[in-house]
């Protein structure tokens, strides 16, 4: 059996249908609702924000997730439903019922997700038109329409797409994801996972409910769970996984199958996580923090978050200076382990930082590399195994201006 | 008896002499080195930055204050002498000893502070030489130029001073601050009282070093230890208390001199903390965050910080826009038990949030309001007695700016 791992052009899985339209919620008149169906029975397993104060789709949606079965989701941008009370869960509720008229199904089959300003409420009506009016638009090729319609402060949409053979047979894992600010997931240390972002995954493998949640959980915490644009946790962020099985391939438990699909599930969340990160509110750098060497594994992850969340040390990455005493900072902050003397930094193939001392001859190099569109910083703190990676973006004056309205 | 409580305008307390100079560790020519010095023995009480990356400085003062015994502070701005290994804490030994040089003292009264940036090396000779230039300017009048030598980006000075009675016979306490970026401060749980501020408190009042660190103690608990500017612990962050008994005040366990010492030292404490705030890099508001009604102490001390600390709200703040629902968002990311439809929030005195909604009539009033120089916000949470306030300032385009290099 050969195992095919390869990027292919954006397209949904067997089965699966999608749509998108403007129906008003945006003032702009751009894309805000956007619906992925499967035509036949599918699983799901899905993660939403832990963030306290959770929208009324998120409340929705996680029942719907719990049953392990799921059709559709319909989604809408340009308002998150959040703090909206019973007339948000109420509003949710139409959302979803609208859904399951048009396609003919259980309304307990169809996931909601709202996303955009917290603390207004859904023009209802303008959304029960809008999923009526989905009705001429759904198709295979409703993809890109999809994609669009989920967007707020993103500058582009995000979708991507991998296929994998499995004893002869060949599944599609399609994906689309947005987000660009109010970005730092974070995961619940107990009970079902717990993800801040919105992403949306098909696939026509067939698998079972609990292997779908254990796959998702460790994507998870590679990709959406390890990003930060500005440390701000979410009300509304949802990740749903849907498997209808149309391509005939199985992830039965410890088969080639499962192994395949974990893996082409996890390299298409950090895609998309990547995305987000790299269209960051305002940013210009993409910048990855792989810390190794730490005492525990939680150390490392929380030396590496400490780093992509310092305001200061981001200010720095946009100026394209290399500050490094920030960085050090936000290492002794961070709550890991420390002995100052054993961190060394790398900028790239640069020493930056040996013995706890900012080396000398550096600045120069490494305010060309700072420079740069990408910037990959790996930290040693020199006590042990633990490791970890986040991925991040610099802040500019522009991630101000679009957030002071 | 009588407790006179005043804000006086600001000169040393008896048996204090100041001075400040610029020997050239700035490049702008402005003030960097600032001198402190009480002319009879003194007793000690200090907090320092719970980083774990500490400077050289922060490390020698830290054993000077655990003596419970110092005469002097001498303080350079313009290079925060952190990062720099063996070489940097020799080069704090030789700021400390110079200084003793200066004024016939032991070398192990002499406490040590540096603000800047990390990771660069003091100019010891010219520091050494400013110590000596001292000589012919320390005087009682020496005050404010000891507050402006040690501003780093701060746009004025801050020095305040408080006088009270006890017993016929007047006691005065007398502080500068510094600081408008890496600020925020944090306490450890255990040991002896850390901050992350730098201020240099000084009183005629006479006390023995464990009342002082007692009282200082629970005057960072209101002040210094509730502010934010960005989020950002630093590395070198000192609050040192010379207290040397000249008024003839005396403050014994128990007392009245103690009640009038610790009620004067909060105050006095809590206007320098908040001096820093109002400084805040690129801020124009000074912003109260009171949190009520949370189940633990604990829980209203994280809601507090959460939004003091929330980027995006920061931004809301800037923009003089009412967005609520990232302070929704922040509260419900905070860590602390939330009941969302419990949730209410005050601007002033409007109402804004009430059972967790929005309330639809407020956001144009609550603009006008937040276009204000000062903002107070009051959360219930609806949950219990805990109640914490923190302060803090609006991020602008200007702090990334400031920061950028």
């Amino acid at each position: 059996m050969k195992k095919e791992l390869s990027i292919v052009s954006p397209e949904l899985p067997e089965g699966f249908v999608a749509a998108g339209t403007a129906c008003g919620v945006k003032k702009s008149g751009h894309p805000d609702l956007a619906l992925l169906y499967s035509e036949t029975e599918a699983a799901v397993a899905a993660a939403f924000t832990s963030n306290r104060v959770a929208a009324a789709p998120v409340r929705l949606s996680r029942q719907v997730a719990g049953t392990g079965r799921c059709r559709a989701v319909i989604a809408n941008s340009g308002c998150a439903n959040a703090a909206t009370g019973e007339r948000g869960e109420g509003d949710a509720r139409r959302m979803a019922e609208a859904t399951a008229r048009l396609l003919g199904i259980d309304p307990g089959l169809v996931a909601v997700a709202s996303t955009g300003r917290i603390g207004t409420y859904l023009p209802i009506d303008r959304i029960e038109a809008g999923i009526e009016d989905l009705a001429g638009l759904i198709r295979s090729g409703g993809n890109s329409a999809a994609a669009e319609a989920i967007m707020t402060t993103d500058t582009r949409p995000k979708e991507t797409a991998r296929e994998f053979a499995v004893g002869g047979r060949t599944a599609r894992i399609w994906g689309i994801a947005k987000g660009a600010g109010m970005i730092y997931p974070r995961m619940r240390v107990a009970g079902e996972p717990h993800a801040t972002m919105f992403c949306f995954l098909l696939t026509d493998l067939g698998a079972e409910p609990g292997l779908l949640r254990s796959a998702l959980s460790a994507a998870l915490e590679r990709s959406f769970n390890r990003i930060t644009v500005d440390g701000d946790t979410s009300t509304n962020d949802t990740v749903i996984l849907l498997a209808n099985g149309a391509s005939g391939v199985r992830a039965e438990p410890g088969s080639e199958g499962e192994a395949a699909f974990r893996e082409n599930l996890s390299r298409i969340s950090r895609e998309l996580a990547w995305m987000i990160v790299a269209d960051g509110e305002g940013a210009g750098k993409f910048v990855s923090i792989e810390v190794g060497g730490a005492k525990t594994a939680g150390d490392a992850r929380r030396a590496a978050a400490a780093v992509a969340n310092s305001l200061l040390f981001k200010c720095a990455l946009y100026g394209g200076t290399p500050n490094w005493g920030r960085l050090l900072a936000a290492l002794g902050y961070s709550g890991a382990e420390i002995a100052e003397d054993r961190i060394s930094v790398s900028l790239g193939d640069l020493e930056v930082v040996r013995a706890g001392l900012i080396l000398d001859p550096a600045p120069e190099r490494a305010g060309e590399e700072l420079r740069g569109k990408r910037i990959d910083l790996r930290v040693d703190l020199g006590l042990g195994e633990g490791r970890d990676v986040y991925y991040t973006c610099d802040i500019s004056p522009e991630y101000v201006e679009i957030n002071r309205g």
